[in-house]
């Protein structure tokens, strides 16, 4: 592998460009053929998969197993939630062709599950000892993307998405919260990404949903990336599909539902938040290689003592890496490395061995440090936690810097003209002024803060009462 | 959920009426609206779980890792390699419709993914140093089926797929053995398994490889179930899709390549071989639940009991359930978990408290034992690892009974009308006699042992010279 840095552009400069050109050049994606459709190259898939595991870990923990249910979801099916198919139908693909003959009923490739468990769930639901009902799924979708961004926006992507039902609305809305903040904790603690987390407005929730709470991250060009959404369903869906149960008073009812999902689009945030110029910045708990071991000379005295080093970091439980490479120079490795945002650096050359020190990196600061190879274990794993933490400060900071309270419309265009980010401002929770802003401005509301308290204001648009301020932004 | 063993036929009467029941009743899969789909439900899915944890260690053991390919392969993407094509075409499920408008261009559903993937590996693979290329792929694949079987043929199913690239035939040959190998060891191991380990002949081979190993097990009504696959695919794919490489001379090769999958159909097998009249077996190394605890009253002191066993196992590293519901009387439980296949059944009454014993059954034999509840974990993991091997045994003797070796059509056809089971038989490798011998008789050529030697005798058809006993039986 042959990396350069030549060609990258200044992250400052452009975001787009940079981020275009990193993600491939770091080998966490390719282009695939057909268009719109992306490739996760190793690099990349891996941290997916350290996202999953974790997710996973949550999910399980609360009682919800994972099931799968098929890609195909007939026609008739998915248009059968009337507000749910005209929010996806312009997004759908769809097969028309099976075994060489044209099918009798055309099968659309789910751009989401609610319709085809449902549709089960309606014949697994009987009692209220069969509830409450918890599933997960981890799955690929299908949206249709005229302009495909990695990651951000692709045609196929992969996600989980959990699907519960409940015997009361009680019940289903805590479990609605549970997830949204479920999310929160990984996107905080994992991705290190500090975001907003509250509800959608009503032209922003999901089709289908009485409530949508969502996590809402701020990317450096100021643009804002909705990552996570839980839905609470109400009783839409099982009315419905006639998703009913018998009380404990052998009263029917229909359940209560909630939905929620995280996708690799995750992944496009991370990358865009901690980069810089030499590259991407992983955070450690989500970096595949968390620390590359080089030796300065390929001499066996010096490989000896890296191959040492990674034992001892392996028994600590890090992932870590040497690279042997024969004829890339050390310069080379140290840019190829520091592109694909491995957090911690360890050169190890004559001077080390004698002196019996290490001497480390940080791709966070780019700050060197020398110290006793006895500290190794406990100076890496403090350095780990405090890039860790670093990444998530420096993404707060940049977050509350750019989260501005505006009380005239003037001073709203102004920011979302100019620098963006997030803008709280009175909104009198009518679609028309919702409607006007974002044609005028581009920015659209992202969210209600859950913990906002009800305050006297006037819309910032039509200049009515209002009583909240929402977070408003321009999104992916 | 309340279960029910009143349907259920005896699996020595009908073994797909059996086998079609039982999957449901137990809870494991469910049919999906499309027709040929299945749902995968929580208890069938942890199976799959449960062989992917360990396939996939295995994997990553090896240096392979995992990446994520896209779904569609344009039309002329998949059409490149000539007999790979010829061989899927019947399967194919397209979509033309793309975000409300036709498409220009086809996209096919992977039914595989060899082109798919080789058109990256042409991009990413220049030099010696990119080698071995090793990626593997948890994914869906799309095969029309017109009359689907859950698990064994459905139109969409889950699987693993490896595909790896190399500088040289011995290593490539290497990798395709290695693949194979692991699967058997999986089959064994896992699921409780024995089977044949051989190549497929040349009619019988993947669409595009040299050379097909495969691992084949002989289900309960004497037909064959083909249970992963590893390919030889020599240069065929690195010819058609141009991948190249310059060795260490300078010079510049075709890359060897090499491809092999484990899908869900595994499950199939499992069920089939180990279940019997009163529902699933599952080997213990892949059952959801290895215990069931059954309080024999719900009163609080037996429940007390039943909770100390839990933690102590599930400290001990068992998964284990105590089955609680107040509305379902003893025997009825009883019933449940020895349909859904759980292994060691553990029931607590008052008698059990007093003399602290634990009285415990045998999902494999129905032996019940009583012991002195000190001896609960030690007795616990004996107890399970009997379990797995007594399912391999059987399975074992049941392999061998039903292997016969033939030297006449008319005794070949006597077995093939009859009982079934493998045949080994000469045959002089000439695609007629294959093809009229599967006419006349359903048998196919299954594979040639690995181990075969070189014999002199006369093929079972034809009667001119052959150089081996083949494998023979009818397939799923």
């Amino acid at each position: 592998m042959n990396f350069t840095k030549r060609d990258l552009p200044k992250k400052s400069e452009n975001l787009s460009d940079w981020y275009n050109k990193v993600i491939l050049s770091a080998e966490l994606v390719d282009h695939g053929p057909a268009k719109g459709t992306m490739i996760y190259r190793p690099y990349g898939f891996a941290i997916w998969e350290l996202i999953q595991k974790e997710l996973d870990r949550l999910i399980k923990e609360k009682g919800i197993s994972n099931a799968y249910f098929p890609l195909f979801i007939p026609e008739s099916l998915i248009k059968k939630e009337e507000s749910h198919i005209k929010g996806f139908s312009p997004e759908l693909a769809v097969v028309t062709i099976g075994g060489g003959e044209a099918l009798e009923e055309k099968l659309v490739i789910r751009p989401t599950s609610e319709t085809i468990i449902y549709e089960a769930y309606s014949r697994w639901i009987h009692s209220w000892r069969d509830l409450p009902l918890m599933i997960n799924q981890w799955a690929n979708v299908v949206r249709w993307e005229k302009r495909a961004y990695p990651f951000l926006r692709t045609t196929e992507f992969l996600w989980q998405e959990g699907h519960t039902a409940h015997g009361n609305h009680e019940e289903s809305s805590a479990l609605v919260l549970w997830a949204i903040k479920m999310y929160a904790q990984v996107y905080q603690e994992l991705l290190a990404l500090p975001g907003y987390l509250g509800r959608k407005s009503e032209s922003e929730k999901f089709a289908g949903a009485d409530l949508t709470l969502t996590y809402e991250c701020l990317m450096p060009e100021g643009k804002v990336l909705q990552n996570g959404t839980s839905h609470d369903l109400g009783q839409n869906f099982s009315k419905t599909f006639d998703i009913k149960f018998q009380d404990q008073e052998n009263k029917t009812d229909y359940v209560w539902q909630t939905s929620w999902g995280l996708s690799t689009r995750s992944i496009g945030g991370l990358i865009m938040t901690h980069g810089d110029d030499q590259g991407l910045i992983l955070p450690p708990r989500l970096a595949p290689i968390q620390i590359i071991i080089l030796p300065v000379k390929l001499e066996e005295k010096i490989l000896g003592a890296c191959r040492i080093i990674k034992e001892s970091l392996e028994r600590a439980g890090t992932r870590v890496k040497i690279d042997e490479l024969e004829t890339v120079t050390l310069g080379s490795k140290i840019n190829t490395w520091e592109l694909r945002g491995v957090p911690l650096r360890i050169e190890i050359g004559s001077k080390e061995v004698e002196n019996k020190t290490v001497t480390m990196a940080r791709r966070d600061t780019g700050e060197k440090l020398n110290f006793p190879i006895d500290q190794l274990v406990e100076k890496v794993s403090e350095l780990l936690n405090q890039i860790q933490t670093n990444l998530y400060d420096r993404a707060e900071k940049f977050l509350q810097d750019n989260t501005k309270e505006v009380y005239t419309y003037d001073e709203f265009k102004k920011i979302m003209l100019g620098e963006r980010g997030f803008v709280s401002a009175f909104w009198c929770e009518s679609e028309q002024c919702e409607k006007m802003i974002k044609e005028e401005t581009k920015a659209s509301t992202r969210c209600l803060l859950l913990d906002a308290q009800e305050q006297q204001g006037l819309c910032i648009y039509c200049q009515k009462p209002a009583q909240h301020q929402w977070l408003f932004g321009q999104a992916y």
